[in-house]
C-alpha cells in the first residue's frame, strides 16, 4: 500500500499542476480566486487517477488524458461547492479549509460552481489530439452523468431522504449512491475506452463495484474515521439519523460487502493485463483508506 | 410590428412544444417538476428565435436548429433560476409565477439550475444531422459564453457593483451587460454560421448591437414599464440606486442610443438578403417591446 500511496500522490501532483496551469490561462478576474480555492484543494484526485489510468490502458495520449482528468476534477469541485451551501449540506469545512460560501458568500459559491461546470465542458470540448466524434461521445456521457438523471438526481434523492420520515432500504441507498457519486466515477473509469473507441463494458462493471465500495467505505469512515485526517465533520449521517450502508448492514457486514465488491472490480479488469495494475491498486486503496 | 409579433409568438410556440417533448423524453423523477416549471415559462424565447433564424440564413436543417434553440433556452432558464435565488437577486416572481426557490426551496432551485446547465450541453452534444466538428465548435463557444469569462463573470460584476460604493461608468456597465446577457445573445445569433462553417463576423457585430440595445431597453422599461405586463418587480435598479444606462445617459439619450444600435445591427445584416428579415425585425422589436 505504501508504494501505491506514492503513485496516487504523484498523480495528484501532476493533476494539481495541470489544474494550476489551466486556471492561469483563464486569466485573472473577479471569479478567479474563489474558483482556485474550490479547485486547488489538495484532494485525492481519485476521479483524475481513474481517467489517467483508463486512458493509459488504451494508449490515449498523455496530454489528452490529463486534460480529461482536470475536467472531471472541475466538475467534481463544482458539485462539492454547491453541496456545501447552507441550503444543501451546510458544511463550513472542506479538506480543513473554509468552504467557498464561508470564505466569500453564498452568491459567490453559487457562481463558482456554475462556472466550474461550464469549464469542465469547455475542457472536454477542447481535448487536444482527439477526433471530434470521440469528444462528442465523451461529452454526452459527462452531461448525462452529471445532470438530472445522474449526479443532480442523486443529490436530490439524498435531500429527499433527509426530509422523509421513511428510512431508505438497501436498494434505495444503492440507487442514490449510484447517481450521486457513482455516475462520475463510472465516467472516469470508462473515459479511456470512449476516447479510443473501445468496448467500455468491463470498465463499467469495474466502476460500478468501486463506486459502491467507495460509498460503503465513506459510511464506515463516518463512524470510525478521524475528523482531523478527514478535514471535515464526521458522524453527521449518524447524528442526522440517516440510513447508511453501515446502519442497514451493520459495520462488519458492510466491511465484508466492500471487500467483495473490490474483488469483483479486480476480476472485471482481467482482460487488461499489467496496464490495469494502477486501477486494481486504486480499487484496494478505496477500502483501505483512512480519509 | 403586429405581423412580427405573430411571427415571434409562432416561433415561441414551436420552441415551447419542442421543450415539452424533450423534457418528456428525460423521464419523470424527482427533478422533473421544478425543471419543467423553470423551463416552460412562456418566455419570449428571444435567444431561440435568434438561433432558428440564424440557422435559416445558412440552411441548417430545421430539427438541428430547433434542438440548438431549446438548448440555449435551457441554459438561459438555468441562469434565471440561480439569479432569482435569495443570495443573488432575491426575486419571488418570474413571468408572474413563483420562482423555483419560492415554489420548492433553495436546494431544489440550486439543483434545477445545475441540471439545466448539464442538459443544455447534452442537447448540443446530441444535435441531429450535424458533423461532430461543428458540434464541438458550437459547444466550446457555449461553454465560454456561459462561464467565468462570460455570463457568470457578468453576474459577479453585477453583484460587486451592487455592493460597491463607487458607481459604474458607461464602459463598466457596457462590459457587465456584454458578459451577463450579451454573450448568450451573441452565441445565439452566430449559431447558424458556426453550424454551417461560415464566417460569423457580421452576425457577431449584429449581436453585439442588439445585446446592448436590449439592456438599454430593459433599463428604460425598469422606469417606464408596466409591472403587470412584465410579471416581475420594476424600478428595482432605481430603488437600489444602481447605475444604469438610463441613470448615466438620461432617458432620452438612452432611447436615441438604443435606436442607433438597432440601425447598426440592421446594417450588419446587409449581406444576407431576405433570409435575414426576421433578424432585422427582432432587432426592431427589441427597442419597441413593452415587456
Amino acid at each position: 500500500m505504501l508504494n501505491f500511496n506514492v503513485q496516487l500522490n504523484d498523480t495528484a501532483s501532476i493533476v494539481e499542476i495541470a489544474l494550476k496551469e489551466m486556471l492561469q490561462k483563464q486569466g485573472n478576474d473577479l471569479m478567479s480566486a474563489p474558483i482556485r480555492h474550490a479547485v486547488l484543494n489538495g484532494g485525492k484526485r481519485l476521479r483524475a487517477f481513474l481517467v489517467i489510468h483508463s486512458c493509459n490502458i488504451f494508449e490515449v495520449q498523455k496530454d489528452t488524458a490529463i486534460q480529461a482528468a482536470i475536467a472531471i476534477e472541475c466538475l467534481h469541485a463544482y458539485s462539492l461547492v454547491h453541496d456545501d451551501l447552507p441550503c444543501m449540506d451546510d458544511d463550513e469545512l472542506r479538506r480543513g479549509k473554509p468552504t467557498v460560501h464561508v470564505k466569500w458568500d453564498e452568491a459567490t459559491a453559487t457562481l463558482t460552481g456554475d462556472a466550474l461546470q461550464a469549464l469542465a465542458f469547455e475542457l472536454i470540448a477542447s481535448l487536444p489530439n482527439t477526433d471530434a466524434i470521440r469528444i462528442v461521445e465523451l461529452l454526452k456521457k459527462l452531461a448525462k452523468a452529471s445532470g438530472m438523471q445522474g449526479m443532480v438526481l442523486g443529490q436530490a434523492q439524498d435531500i429527499q431522504a433527509e426530509k422523509s420520515e421513511v428510512n431508505l432500504n438497501i436498494n434505495d441507498i444503492t440507487s442514490l449512491q449510484q447517481n450521486k457519486t457513482g455516475a462520475l466515477i463510472e465516467w472516469s473509469a470508462i473515459s479511456g475506452a470512449i476516447l479510443s473507441n473501445h468496448d467500455d463494458r468491463k470498465l463499467l462493471d469495474y466502476a460500478k463495484s468501486i463506486g459502491l465500495a467507495f460509498q460503503i467505505q465513506d459510511d464506515i469512515l463516518d463512524i470510525e474515521g478521524d475528523a482531523v485526517l478527514a478535514g471535515k465533520r464526521l458522524q453527521k449521517d449518524v447524528s442526522a439519523g440517516k440510513a447508511t450502508f453501515v446502519s442497514l448492514l451493520g459495520i462488519e457486514n458492510a466491511k465484508l460487502r466492500a471487500k467483495e465488491l473490490i474483488e469483483e472490480a479486480i476480476d472485471a479488469l482481467s482482460d487488461y493485463g499489467d496496464k490495469a495494475e494502477p486501477m486494481r491498486q486504486v480499487a484496494k486503496f478505496i477500502i483501505e483508506r483512512k480519509m
